[in-house]
């Protein structure tokens, strides 16, 4: 059963007229609805496998990759990991009430900001089954209703989860109408969601690069773009060869798909001879394809069991989201800084570095959401970050920059307490 | 000399590469900067009344209004006013630096948030040559990169201004480029200008609702919208009359033509008969129309001396700008709570009440970026909330609510500091 855009308005009414109500609760329903939650996950798991087993039929029949195969599926663990997750969201002090800078003016009112919820989130996403319980959970604690729009891929596991979500959160005293899930393979209507800034406050798309440029390209309402990682780690003249090695390892190859990974990496021309053979020979024992300049390929291009072609111009400023990297020798800190300012996405830059300038004059002038020195990139995220949870990582300025918890959820309003006071 | 869209990207990629340098120059150098600008402005008086001489009599030859002329005017003593508003954003705290959240994480990481400036402010305005200089100081304070276009009615003044400021910025040391000056009266200008989202990192419109509608709909990098103030008094059941009268009198007729002032007063049907005649006489002394619903005009219609006629749909959310103001009785809170749900545009909404309950479900559910208990909307103010100066409003959710100061101006970064972390 497709949605229809009347349908879509209804939904989207709906959360606006719940979220009225869902903005004043108390954080003791709210948690109390989402302990329910992760019992009922748990309860329910037969019913999620099952509707997640016909997805996972439909994704073999379709020919999908092993890989996408393998996301989508849900074992136990994975229902109980989710279900701890959701356990752990209900932990974390609620951002909602929280008051900022309160004073009294010299006229006597009292006035400060409290921290309040937007109101409806649009989630749009393409991932796995579980980041609509992941989404559904922060929206919930933070006092916003949610309109989710998953991938037709999880058509089934998303309708079981969102329905155990619904009945729990509801039985709970969450605001009926709060979490609304909407089914849709038509990009015409999520155009058409897009259009509804009335009901909707802001829009937050997780997925691929062409997903965050449709939705960003076509909202009405804000937009919080990101996810999208170019990654350079800068090995300085100064840098501990240990600490580089182990850190562009790791930011490579421990888990090469995600958007904090490792995309490129430069070297200062006084370290490569020494610093290049030996990542070079440790990431192509992991399976990492090297594509790279003149200079690095004339140090690391003949030595044996090494994978490393010639890099094109198109590799520069690309996320792979795979075990191949960028590497470019460079003349100094301030050619790494260019080419970073020029290919970089705005998500985590890292310099290793035992230079103290050098590493002061990095955390200034590279201008990302996270940036690091002598440290792996794969640290941008919100659980590692302490933020407990994450709906995505924004790479735009405005509003909220790195991973999105909670508190990014909300915003403030000022309140004012005042005897009568007028303007003079 | 009109400005072409040439010479628009020529200016707006000096902006982008003098903002990398301005983003960590040291307060001092700002300071200093500043306080050169408020002598400037001073000494070089004549110049000024020169160019703004000019402004005016176009602007009376083209039958402009006594108001309008009177904004355009520069006086010796609103020169000398101007300077003192910029000596005083030059002894306010620079944001930029201030360091958010910092902390060690369980496996030695060290990691806070770092306030950085945005980077390119363009600020598109319509009003007072004054503007020039306010916009101009605060994002130089900021250490953001600022293009202005002002309205074509202040265009020589607006010129003279922007030189002094560059040249005396830029012989305090702030790097050449920082500050552009767009003369364009052409809307194409304007539209080319908010297609560069490479160059501009946020757009401020300031001006009538037509601009700002404009620039949010056209501009392809954020904007921070608002100035549209539609603004409600509500006077519960329980109100104090005194201080009601007093605050529902402050909010209208103190200044009307701004976007804080009061457009629709809403009263309690119990206290109606009591309050309403006199606010009415009150108002009617001081030249307010009223345009009432039927219950608040049976009780002042027909009162001697009393401006009132019966209100129309229109009225209903309608920013006057002027000595008009709806009238409206409501049943109850609630009601009250409806109708500035439904017409308020987010401003600044206040209540007067004595009853605790009700002040406290106000500042709950009333969703704007201020709300007063008992106080006149018109303290919606940079300069009266305690943050020296502001560029403007905003209306939005999004990134800042309310007044926008020096902070509002800024973005931050995590910054991260390792000593060989890895991810496991």
């Amino acid at each position: 059963m497709q949605s229809t855009p009347y349908e879509i308005e209804v939904k989207a009414l709906a959360a606006k007229n719940a979220s009225k109500k869902l903005a004043y609760l108390s954080t003791h329903v709210k948690n109390k609805a989402l302990l329910l939650i992760a019992d009922e996950l748990e309860k329910r798991e037969d019913e999620i496998r099952g509707a997640n087993g016909k997805d996972y039929r439909d994704g073999e029949k379709a020919g999908m990759s092993a890989a996408l195969l393998d996301r989508l599926l849900l074992t136990a663990d994975r229902i109980r990991a989710t279900a701890a997750d959701v356990r752990s969201v209900s932990s974390l002090p609620d951002p909602v009430g929280e008051i900022l800078d309160m004073r009294t003016l010299a006229n006597g009112l009292q006035i400060g900001k409290r921290r309040v919820p937007l109101g409806v989130i649009g989630a749009i996403y393409e991932s796995r089954p579980n980041v609509t319980v992941d989404i559904a959970v922060l929206c919930l604690k933070s006092g916003n209703a949610v309109i989710l729009r998953g991938g037709k891929e999880a058509r089934n596991s998303n309708l079981a989860l969102s329905r155990i979500i619904q009945e729990s959160a509801y039985s709970a005293g969450i605001p009926e109408g709060s979490i609304q899930f909407i089914e849709s393979s038509d990009r015409v209507l999520i155009t058409h969601m897009l259009k509804m800034r009335n009901a909707i406050d802001l829009v937050v798309p997780r997925g691929g690069a062409d997903l965050i440029r449709y939705v960003a390209e076509n909202a009405s309402m804000p937009v919080l773009t990101g996810g999208i990682g170019v990654c350079h780690t800068y090995v300085d003249r100064s840098a501990d060869l240990e600490k580089s090695v182990s850190i562009a390892y790791n930011a490579k190859v421990q888990r090469p798909t995600v958007c904090n990974a490792l995309d490129t990496l430069l070297i200062h021309r006084d370290i490569a001879d020494r610093f290049l053979p030996i990542i070079a020979r440790e990431w192509s024992k992991a399976g990492v394809e090297m594509h790279c300049d003149e200079r690095s390929l004339a140090i690391i291009g003949a030595l044996p069991s090494v994978n490393a072609v010639p890099a094109t111009e198109q590799d520069w400023g690309k996320e792979f989201l795979a075990l191949i990297a960028g590497v470019r020798v460079v003349d100094s800190l301030d050619q790494a800084l260019e080419h970073i300012a020029k290919y970089g996405s705005g998500h985590s830059e890292a310099i290793v570095t035992e230079d103290y300038t050098s590493a002061m004059r990095f955390l200034d002038e590279a201008d990302a959401a996270c940036v690091y020195v002598n440290a792996s990139t794969r640290f941008t995220d919100g659980g590692q970050f302490g933020l407990g949870a994450e709906v995505g990582i924004s790479t735009q300025k405005m509003h909220a920059r790195g991973p999105l918890g909670l508190k990014e959820l909300t915003t403030y309003k000022w309140i004012i307490f005042g005897s009568g006071q007028v303007r003079p």
